[in-house]
């Protein structure tokens, strides 16, 4: 569901590195030449390109980008470049220093709408970067706020079962524990907190489809509907569970909120562009269409500029 | 610091299978041949025949074990035998299952004395063996055991920093939390969950150290004689801290409790030195033979007999 667009004939990782190279001397940086290399390798391609241009011309790709580019284009286009479990580990290392509500949602994007084998890949490159885990250092950042955190510390650490096979009776009666917990406004009770940390996506799904056909309403309004006093505990287990069960429905709203309003808010909107563009941004572009009656690329087109523009419209597979 | 002994010029996983079909074939199986071939190869080369052999013959190796050798002995080549990863996601299943002292003894084992890589790889076959995952199974078969449900996810869980850097503050400071709750007779208090739970072997290695210098007394030992009301959970959290510090410690332990007394525990002795020969079975052997005054060698020799016996001390590096 990838929206890239990679060209037939591939050129050589040798041929593409020998492109950038060029674009990267003489006067300026040719930044069209980057966007038409970068912007059409898929992330396997990309790593072999950054291997063979640090072997070509002994110096780091990333690096190099890093030198030639700057505001939000160069943000992009590293972010891209970058390895995506290294690109996610500094991600969440960032989020978690920081602390703030879009920061948290930044970790439940990356615990929650990622794939098993890619969330621990992540865990893997924050060992590496950090010199301690990612569930350590949410242990320690939000050590004084001890119900965010225990939820935080079980999503991150899961590997969940990533199969169909689905125990239909487990999953209604955890509906019904959800169920519980939202109308007695405990949102991280924790059944919850079990639940969404450890059963599959496949076993989550179905409980949240028998919630709301038993209930009338989906667990994502319900729990709004029931919100507790800690009104922020409200809202990231509502993120979380649309992350689990939707996640193109989290990042198409992401997008929106990123744009709408005076400025844009080019981080989240540079994030989940260049995040998601090679799982879902398919199925991204089409929610936002259904949702906002206009679609992604416009709103891109009316929001951003220059380079920076031409290169989210070509991640977007539309420019 | 594996015990196993590997032949310098080693035949091919074509001459092993062959070998070893050999072996089933004709009148009784060879278990000597059985204990020749596959008692001096490294899980590399084991999981390389197991491979050829499928190719040649269109069947299971461990299938073909399974039928042809049972009792101890039988119990013990298909240990050995199996993917490493696969075979310690089927104990830490049986253990689930069973929940006896000894079963969560196994569950520790491998979550406390493993690498995190290997870890990892015990949860991805967990989650293909079983349709569920690991930390998911203990939190619904320990439902009823908050506190040892609660420690035990953690650990399982985790994915340790695995480097030299220690924050020798942070661990001093921690080591004394450590303390409070040890004398506050609250083996598992949430700070203890914690730091047992996600700090690195490297961290927790100092804060141990630093916890005897200050104090005057190993935190195993302070444990013991600040045993908790519960007696269950205070004997978990002193074997999960020996795992974690010195796992040649827990096994020689282990080992010794197999063989002592009427009758041996076969099934903790055949897991002992199956799962730890290519690991640190000379320190165990080495802790074995400091602490008990005689060798583990002598020991089997004494409490085992037939090929199951010469099977034991092949991996013991000393038939």
């Amino acid at each position: 569901m990838s929206t890239i667009t990679v060209p037939d004939t591939l050129p050589s990782p040798e041929e593409d590195s020998q492109r950038l190279r060029k674009a990267f001397e003489g006067w300026g940086t040719d930044k069209k030449a980057i966007i038409e290399v970068l912007g059409h390798r898929d992330s396997r391609h990309r790593a072999a390109i950054a291997r063979c241009y640090s072997l070509l011309y002994n110096e780091s790709l990333l690096e190099r980008l890093h030198s030639e580019l700057s505001g939000d284009f160069g943000r992009a286009v590293t972010l891209w470049t970058e390895n995506p479990s290294e690109r996610d580990a500094k991600l969440a290392h960032e989020a978690i220093k920081r602390k703030g509500d879009r920061d948290i949602c930044i970790i439940l994007e990356i615990a929650c709408s990622s794939s098993p084998e890619h969330l621990i890949a992540v865990r893997k490159s924050y060992c590496s970067l950090f010199h301690s885990s990612l569930e350590e250092d949410i242990e320690s950042y939000f050590a004084c706020q001890q119900q965010l955190k225990q939820f935080l510390a079980s999503v991150v650490s899961s590997y969940r079962y990533d199969g169909d096979h689905v125990d239909k009776q487990l999953a209604k009666s955890e509906a019904k524990k959800l169920f519980d917990a939202v109308r007695g406004k405990q949102p991280c009770h924790k059944d919850v907190v079990r639940i969404l940390g450890t059963r599959s996506k496949a076993h989550l799904k179905f409980a949240f489809k028998y919630y709301k056909e038993e209930y009338g309403i989906s667990i994502e309004e319900d729990i709004e509907c029931n919100s507790s006093d800690d009104k922020k505990l409200t809202s990231i287990m509502r993120v979380a569970i649309t992350c689990l069960e939707y996640p193109e429905k989290h990042f198409a709203e992401v997008a929106k909120n990123s744009i709408v309003g005076l400025g844009t808010d080019e981080e989240s909107l540079t994030g989940t562009i260049v995040t998601r563009a090679e799982i879902d941004m398919k199925l991204i572009k089409e929610e936002y269409k259904r949702r906002y009656n206009t679609t992604l690329k416009d709103d891109v087109i009316g929001d951003t500029s220059g380079y920076y523009k031409d290169f989210l419209l070509t991640l977007l597979g539309t420019n």
